[in-house]
């Protein structure tokens, strides 16, 4: 049985974590292997005193590792799009396989990526980059191979739903953000968190792998947390639901939906009871029905779990025998279909409306008549007396299902009107049905 | 691309779940596998009338499936122990993959039939035996193949779930169990799902796909859920838990625990929140830490996910060249430890006691001391004036972690007193932590 030597590029946080679980569980993992996976090169800007390289050869340039003929498996751990786009491809045409842990480039860069790869029958694994620690890829490609896959929900992005669990204390967005970068879970520019950009990558990432489709980030859509209120919060809790800061994918004959965005989700469903930094992500199958998979979305040794799976994968894989076992998006490349990303007017979804109307006799019925017009029912509808300030007056509503583009045009006609002040507070809603 | 021929055996609800879905979804399933999965045979006792069989050969035979040899993989869905047993070994001898969702014959002929395959080279695939449709033998084999998995707890019986859900309603459980009888989810016979049977087959295949040992169920514990009653449930729900029938394996240097009772669980862990006929696996590995796996733990199409799900594993296999990919157990044969399970009174628990007092003065004092000369620490104490009735109380106490022997020794104490009415019920508690 030879070894499996691995060479691991970047030798930060979860470079540093796949470094440690590799060495302190090696043996377990060579049980599980069926072989010895044996670190045979790092490489990172800058040498790490506190980790024992116990005499591995260490190089500052990457490419020294996937130069290294004695290397089967490069490990991405670098981060960032063009550099590790280089080293993950050159790797390829030097007939590695690739693990990496790196969402941004599979989703902006994996249909190049993986067409290179095919021709070179090498295997690229991606576990790490959807949800850390929880093999959800896994789950996707594999334990849900049966099913044709309807949608897809994510918590993915372990920042947002920390601040937004905090905030259910009635605590304001900023304050919680700073809390978390005092915390370190959020970073000093929290874009990509808070805006649903690293959470786009993951469901570019998951929905091609469910679906069968090739990635299309470019065409993801997404929406923030920034603008949540604690008053909204509270307000979906009174009306039964919890926001949360989904990703949700969604298999239609004409297209795919793909969009992460704030919204509003039954508190008695088990997603809305996932808080603070963990991750879960529901799969729909039209055999299975709903699952679930829950755990830690980051860290260096969560990640490091799912970096290593993959290793584990590849090993077993090459020493069966074989070359590439799974398809790299779950399907096989012919049976990919060109299935287009569905702008986001032609999605259908419930909404949450805050409109803040004066207190003039018959607004009520002056919105109702707007909603009907445009074809929106009303699930439910709030208005508190005590609520009147200034003379105005909240009106909090909840839609039954209906398509992006009536309420867009409804609430144009309900901001035209004299009687309705500022703009209408709109986050979307899902039943899970 | 070779096709796989797949012969089913047992055509009863999984089976015919089985035959539907590799029908319906077959272009999605040959996207996945990279090769077209065939139905070539189904044998049955009886024909079914309401499935369209196609042309199909059907036989009442099973044997005429392993004897084919048109067939690659047999399936086998007739359950029970000893023609499955029978079935399964021949078919090996045939140089015949298997896929079962079987859990009783895995858990008490598996090291059997995984010696057989092993010498024959053949793959045994087994996840629709665990949990039904969810994907967790896959994710414990594979997805944690990083960690040292410590523990393993899971809600892995439907008809327990549900009866206990219902019962926190402040219902019986007879009068439970006879509604879940009449919606069949409950056999007319229960006992092997209310005594904890099924749940300890299940239990004992994830244990030693956990941990690397050899299946060992004719030492696993069983305690069923007769015994519970409201009263408890709303009590444990006072004390912030709530009362769940699990499966819980834990492996230590000594050996490892294999139990399954009832057992009181935080109201906040996501676990506490799974309820209904659903199932749940949580799994705690050293570098990931816990996950989470969550859906239908039956059911014909759901069941027939996890089947299918092995046979396109078994396809992608075989059509990648190679032979075996993933071990029986998920580690080497070579590298399984003979770790045994520890006797009940070794195991490590906090405990629920219910003490139904004499109104005495000094009897809290009383338990108070044997417990402490026990080494039993206190967490919490309740008792109620209102309660008292016909000169009696109950005294409802949580402990901390201690060893079962000595809770025990306590009790026999405890019911040698005078002071104390009848049996002291004991229910095991979990954190988690
Ligand atoms: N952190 C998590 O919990 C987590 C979870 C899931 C996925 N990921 C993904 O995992 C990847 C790594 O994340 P991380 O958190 O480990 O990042 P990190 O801590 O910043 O580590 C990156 C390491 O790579 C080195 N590096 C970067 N570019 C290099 C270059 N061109 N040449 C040599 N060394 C270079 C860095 O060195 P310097 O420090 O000297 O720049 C650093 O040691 C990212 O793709 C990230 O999205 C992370
Ligand atoms: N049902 C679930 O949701 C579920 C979930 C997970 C796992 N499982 C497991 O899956 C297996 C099948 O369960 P099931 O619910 O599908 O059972 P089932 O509905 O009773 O089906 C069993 C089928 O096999 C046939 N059969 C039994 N012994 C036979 C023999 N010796 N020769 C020919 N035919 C035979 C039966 O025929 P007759 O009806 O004529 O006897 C019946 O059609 C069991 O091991 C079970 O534990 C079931």
């Amino acid at each position: 049985m030879k070894d499996v030597s691995v060479g691991i590029c970047g030798l930060g946080t979860v470079g540093g974590g796949t470094f440690n679980v590799l060495t302190r569980n090696a043996k377990i993992i060579a049980g599980r292997a069926g072989c010895n996976i044996r670190i045979g090169r790092v490489a990172s800007r800058t040498p790490r005193e506190d980790i024992d390289m116990g005499g591995i050869p260490f190089s500052t340039d990457i490419f020294d590792v996937i130069n290294d003929p004695d290397i089967d498996v490069v490990v991405e751990l670098i981060g960032g799009y063009e550099a590790a786009r280089e080293l993950v491809l050159a790797a390829i045409k030097n007939g590695k396989h690739v693990v990496t842990a790196n969402k941004a480039l599979i989703a902006v860069h994996g249909n190049e990526i993986f067409e290179a790869a095919e021709k070179a029958n090498v295997i690229v694994a991606y576990e790490a980059g959807v949800a850390g620690g929880i093999p959800v890829i896994k789950s996707v490609r594999e334990g849900m191979a049966a099913n044709r896959i309807d949608w897809i929900a994510g918590i993915i992005n372990g920042t947002g739903n920390y601040i937004l669990t905090e905030m259910r204390a009635g605590r304001e967005f900023a304050e919680v953000l700073k809390e978390a970068q005092d915390l370190g879970y959020a970073e000093a520019d929290p874009t990509f968190d808070v805006e649903g950009i690293d959470a786009a990558h993951k469901l570019t990432i998951l929905a091609s792998a469910g679906f069968g489709v090739p990635l299309q980030f470019e065409r993801a859509y997404t929406e923030g947390i920034s603008q949540i209120t604690p008053y909204d919060i509270a307000h979906a809790e009174l009306l039964g639901y919890r926001i949360k800061h989904l990703g949700i994918a969604r298999r239609r004959e004409d297209g795919i939906e793909l969009r992460v965005h704030p919204t509003l989700v039954p508190r008695s469903h088990l997603i809305a009871q996932v808080d603070g930094v963990l991750n879960a992500v529901l799969v729909d199958g039209d055999a299975v029905g709903q699952t679930m998979y829950y755990g830690p979305g980051a860290g260096d040794e969560a990640t490091a779990s799912a970096v290593i799976a993959d290793i584990v994968d590849v090993a077993r894989t090459v020493s069966s025998g074989s070359s590439q076992r799974v398809p790299y998006l779950g399907f096989d490349p012919s049976a990919l279909e060109d299935l287009g990303v569905l702008p986001m007017e032609d999605i259908q979804s419930a909404y949450y409306l805050r409109i803040t109307a004066m207190d003039h006799p018959g607004v009520l019925a002056k919105v109702a008549s707007i909603l009907s017009e445009h074809g929106i029912n009303i699930e439910s509808i709030m208005q508190k007396e005590s609520e009147l300030k200034d003379g105005r007056i909240p009106v909090i509503i909840l839609t039954h299902t209906v398509q992006e583009r009536q309420v867009n045009r409804a609430i144009e006609e309900l901001e035209a009107l004299t009687d309705i002040d500022g703009q209408v507070v709109r986050i979307r809603a899902e039943n899970f049905n």
